[in-house]
């Protein structure tokens, strides 16, 4: 199909542009400029958006678990770890290939509405999950979850990575997840490395104070010495990365590597802080968002951690210290960058991710600054219509083909036999 | 209007009833109780809500400016000083009556929507205020600042506590709201308690550090304390209090006095912290919730500030320090306690401001908890009807009287007027 998105404001993520025009063909950006001029252009293309909207490249989830979506408001006044054992796994355990395929349904859902495009995962019977993006409209990076211990769909590491080939050869976005460095033996972390081929990787790391004190004691050093020792930086997302150093922040701004700030989880499991984000920016590292799972946020929208992560970074490091815009870029170039994606931008052969916003709200008036209002007064229900690789998947805040009805049943139905 | 209100869960906010049924008759709650008998004793009234509710007192909010929505998003990245001195001030000289109007008209339109039904303003021009949230149907509690220096509409404390006066006498809701320790006399303070008389006084304290150092060097001891001296800790509604300590909160215990925390605004504007929410509880002080103005905020969103008090203070405190439950009191009955309100909660005899939470919604989903979704993971946009005083305000979601449009144009006309 084609189109011609029409908007108040574009948001490129580094330029701002008024009175914008996108054309998009077969899924990917032709052209952007004055929607005027370009309604002479191209007068038969299929119009969308207007004068109350903001256009925006759609946002990229750099880290959740959408199965877990299942788990939301599981016991939510819990450390990381007492958590995980007391309300987590357990139902994990009980968990068979079609909860997952539930919970990733409705978090597929909730993020696509909220504006996110696409995003990285990590757990098992990711086929399930990559069934349920299929269906959603979502691009999906299907992080296959590689631990040592047995995992529903995989009794070993071997098996694990046995299964992501599988899920490869069918087609669909693999990317080798080992968990984190203490529950992976540098054997496993290998295994991973040989089976990613150079290819993005995705892992906790230094997610807790107590994690990093373990790794050292184990390894002698910090863990993202420990995975450059092990040459696993290049290409890897690091999830959370909490409590990175100065000396590590500078290592990671040489290499190819992604931080995931979870600002929203970090501070609900009272990690104590988030990613030094502006550390980070003054090495050059790219940062960039993610929600973690639902159980842990207990939301999937990246909107919401835009803010978040501001709010923390003003507080901690001084109100200067971050700008809506630079969050802007963490939300969309940084994380299609940190995924290899050819979108995340509005700009001419980049794939047609975007999402208009209705400013046609009391809490968007007045406007001084859409990219203020986006990241400090907006919604996530101000999304309107969500496009992923030119399709319109939302359309009016509402997904064109899923009822909530029907993926509600199927949830209800996981949660009351996991109970 | 008499009213059967059903819902699938009500917080009232302590208990948790399921299927309740909320009887309403000239404002007042008259009963509560199992929806399918209310329904066969009052079968005429008029019936609301349903199976996919949840039903909550209206939420309070305890400080804010409201006709600086005007200045949402003015130059988000100062610190306090600096974003007074270079964004606010500049403009604040140039407003007239109605720019004030417009602003509030807007504010209170937002806040209602968002399921707030009270707020404790602070501002000049309150008349104008008083005249808005009228026409919005939102109860406002008229904060008449009191500064030693000249106001757009007073040029000395006195003259603003005439205006007070002929407000009050005009039959609005007035309260005394002297700015600060620093900005107002001694002998300003003392003119302010009396003519309070006796009743409750809103002021900002212990705001910043650096205002706590320079009250201990006029006073010789710390702001609670030096309120204390002057007899204005009863019934005071300090907002902010982010510096306050422990001796001043053993102190605060013991009156009537209640604190607000403001914590997108501590942060936002570099605070440091935000009041510390749970030594408060620990010792048994009342802690409410305010947004601040939506220049500092840049919301005038309850159910945010909820969120945002819970993750900071599990970052700060541990992930079992402060629970969804406790803040939802906050939000409600704490917030009307404060103000001597009649309603905050959903109780035989209590005023009716009540909302209606749609929670068919994918981020609602699964429900474990209605309280946890509440909290964590829900939006203002699923307030979905209002009532204020048992008055329909808000229906679907959207305000039954007033249009956008209009208010949208008001607020532009003093924006440009302003510039």
């Amino acid at each position: 199909m084609e189109w011609l998105i029409g908007a108040r404001y574009a948001l490129t993520p580094r330029k701002k542009l008024t009175n914008a025009g996108v054309v998009v063909e077969e899924g990917v950006i032709v052209e952007v400029g004055d929607f005027e001029k370009l309604k002479h252009k191209y007068p038969r293309y299929e119009r969308i958006g207007g004068r109350e909207y903001l256009l925006v490249p759609g946002f990229v989830n750099a880290h959740t678990h959408v199965a877990m979506t299942l788990f939301r408001g599981v016991e939510d006044d819990k450390p990381l770890n007492a958590w995980l054992r007391e309300a987590v796994w357990p139902k994990e355990a009980k968990l068979r290939p079609e909860d997952c395929y539930a919970g990733a349904l409705l978090g597929c859902l909730e993020m696509v509405l909220n504006g996110v495009t696409c995003f990285l995962d990590m757990y098992f019977y990711e086929e399930e999950v990559g069934k349920a993006a299929k269906e959603v409209g979502i691009r999906a990076f299907l992080g296959v979850g590689v631990i040592d211990f047995p995992l529903p769909d995989a009794k070993t590491p071997k098996e694990a990575l046995k299964n992501a080939e599988k899920l490869r050869k069918k087609g669909y976005r693999v990317v080798i997840s080992p968990h984190s460095l203490l529950t992976c033996s540098k054997e496993t972390l290998e295994m991973c490395k040989e089976a990613a081929k150079g290819d993005v990787i995705h892992m906790h790391v230094s997610e807790t104070e107590e994690e990093v004190e373990r790794v050292k004691r184990k390894y002698g050093k910090p863990p993202f010495f420990v995975l450059e020792e092990l040459g696993m930086l290049e290409k890897l997302v690091a999830a959370h990365a909490t409590w990175i150093s100065r000396e590590e922040l500078r290592l990671v701004a040489e290499r190819e590597c992604s931080l995931v700030a979870c600002p929203s989880a970090a501070m609900k499991l009272s990690y104590g802080r988030v990613v030094p984000v502006v550390d980070a920016l003054n090495v050059g590292a790219n940062v960039c968002l993610g929600t973690d799972g639902a159980g842990s946020n207990n939301r999937l929208d990246i909107l919401l951690e835009g803010r978040e992560i501001l709010l923390y970074a003003k507080n901690a490091w001084g109100a200067e210290s971050l700008k809506a815009e630079q969050v802007l870029e963490f939300m969309t170039s940084t994380g299609a960058k940190a995924l290899g994606l050819n979108a995340g931008e509005i700009k001419e052969g980049r794939e047609a991710d975007l999402v208009l916003i209705n400013m046609d709200k009391p809490h968007w008036t007045p406007c001084y600054d859409p990219c203020s209002n986006l990241l400090y007064a907006s919604l996530a229900s101000d999304v309107d219509c969500v496009f992923v690789k030119g399709e319109l998947i939302v359309e009016g805040g509402k997904h064109k083909k899923l009822e909530l009805e029907k993926v509600a049943g199927l949830v209800e139905k996981a949660k009351n036999r996991l109970a």
